[in-house]
């Protein structure tokens, strides 16, 4: 490991001891079969969720949370409506907030709503490698300076020319709905302690994976793995990320 | 315990028994995130869940329902129409009912929703003191002469000068989301038994809070504790009541 | 066991290792409190969900899917908007679907969307008894001439004279919401690999009553049961069907 992969673990681990100390309020507008893991995956970790997508009342759940996190798993036209106030509350209160656009590929409408929220740059975009061609392989792929964190069998975080390689993780996680969007909540536990976005989302990716290590040493298959993964996020200390990771660092 | 505590613990046992007996349908408009952990809770019991938020189909749903159990914890604009009716209906055919109010103090149109809701005169009224104090803790306080059910480290139940305290539970409770949903759900099985709202406030609460302790018991994290709890909701017996039961009543 | 019927296990079997190799997507229109279980029920499987209700986007997922699943467990307008549309794509692109009608017996709108379905013609037809006598016993039954799959202590599969009867399972699955929804999700998946409906319907009842048992073997409650069917449905492998079913046919 680089030196600069040690600073930043260290720096990793100094987070989420934060994030344990703060208890900070993620606000989540996400899906309906996820929605119950991420509050969960939040409350085990040690944050507090709050997940209303009511148009009257996201702006004032957005405003005065840590941070706002945006999934697209199942839009409707409501939910939709609200993620945009929910966006613009974030932007008005400098809320940090982390976009995961879900299955764009498969809908073109979906990845219109996806493209006009990256143009709205949030400070994350967490997706996966089908994602994240269908938004930016394309000759009118939007212009984004935020984090790019691509998630897979290894993570890939980018921001300019800084590089995170995240070799943590389980082949279980892949067996689980909603593990990618806990992620992209988690994300934002950290964005609210941590004021640079690409540690805040090195730091979260670095969790959530050697969490589910740690849960896939327990689980006898995707079922029981599901409450592994909540213990082993209430459990995991900053130790078992200096302990545990497989980070490497550029520049 | 005082004798009226003692005779209060008999009939909670009773009651318990009467769910099993009767498994009273609960009608439940609750949020995204507890609609699995409040069905499976209430299966789990011995009582039946349904669900419909359909403004066309909620009051038949709830007109020949048990109880009703009303959660404020991730309205849409569909669904607090769907409130409105199914209360109508509960009031129309004198099912009994009971409301939990979730997060009212983050946001002011949710905290007027219900506002509007207690004016509606719920059986049961299940919260923790920051949401009491939200809703009561001001000069436009509303009139309520129903149970007042507030749960947190202790639960402390009170109607007119009735009241009743109950210290067991668990730390993990708190750790998983839907937990209070769920004790608003049972809330309604036990009214659907026992004509005493006060009564089946205090059953409710008492057994969930020891079932939370048997889960307690196994749970290794948040995460486990969510399948012990709903094992433990169905092993717990009236016995268990009797012998674990840490409750105090006044007068 | 008939000689037809051990063909048809044998075949059955087959479906199994062909969900498996083929890893069809399922595009499900389900209920709140059923998503996050039919999202992981068909994961754990070895297919893959989606499940968007967006009527701006559910053609497109349905049209480029394997089967379609659809169940009306809390259909509100919009969702019964979206579930039209699905429909007209799955019949356009001649993608397989399966309707379970949820407690249509409960509410007269229920009952008439779901009349209006079954006229649409869904390869499987996926109810229990109650549900059943709701919709065909009455003066104005919906011609049918798909797969009849009727659910509970035996499942019980009719299409013309063809008839399967299965009495594996376990008694837990019915203390676990959504297990019925699943059913039908995954019903999709084998509908997806196999070309008779009336043989995927068995296929997969087969192996989701198989997988309840052994689930049944590795819980203690209702609780646990929910995680070991998930890991049940993981581990079971086309011989386990072979070995476990007690499955009668006629003719």
């Amino acid at each position: 490991m680089q030196v600069d992969a040690a600073d930043r673990l260290k720096r990793c681990a100094d987070d989420l001891a934060q994030v344990r100390a703060d208890a900070p309020r993620v606000h989540c507008l996400t899906n309906d079969a996820a929605a119950n893991l991420t509050a969960n995956g939040l409350l085990a970790l040690g944050a507090v969720p709050s997940l209303s997508d009511h148009v009257d009342e996201v702006a004032a759940f957005t405003a005065n949370a840590g941070a706002l996190s945006i999934n697209l798993g199942t839009p409707d036209e409501g939910r939709l409506a609200a993620i945009d106030l929910a966006v613009k509350a974030a932007r008005d209160s400098t809320v940090p907030w982390v976009l995961d656009p879900v299955m764009i590929e498969r809908a073109p409408t979906r990845r219109i709503a996806a493209r006009r929220l990256v143009e709205q740059s949030p400070d994350v975009l967490r997706l996966n490698a089908a994602e994240k061609a269908s938004l930016f392989d394309t000759h009118d792929a939007p212009p984004f300076d935020g984090v790019l964190a691509i998630s897979g069998a290894e993570d890939r975080l980018t921001q300019g020319d800084k590089q995170a390689v995240i070799t943590n993780g389980h082949p279980l996680m892949a067996r689980m709905t909603g593990a990618g969007c806990l992620l992209g909540a988690v994300t934002g536990a950290f964005l609210a302690v941590e004021r640079d976005p690409f540690q805040a989302a090195v730091a979260a990716s670095l969790t959530v994976a050697i969490a589910g290590e740690m849960a896939g040493e327990e689980a006898q298959g995707p079922g029981s793995f599901h409450p592994a993964l909540l213990d082993a996020l209430a459990r995991i200390r900053p130790q078992d990320l200096m302990e545990k990771a497989r980070l490497t660092c550029a520049p």
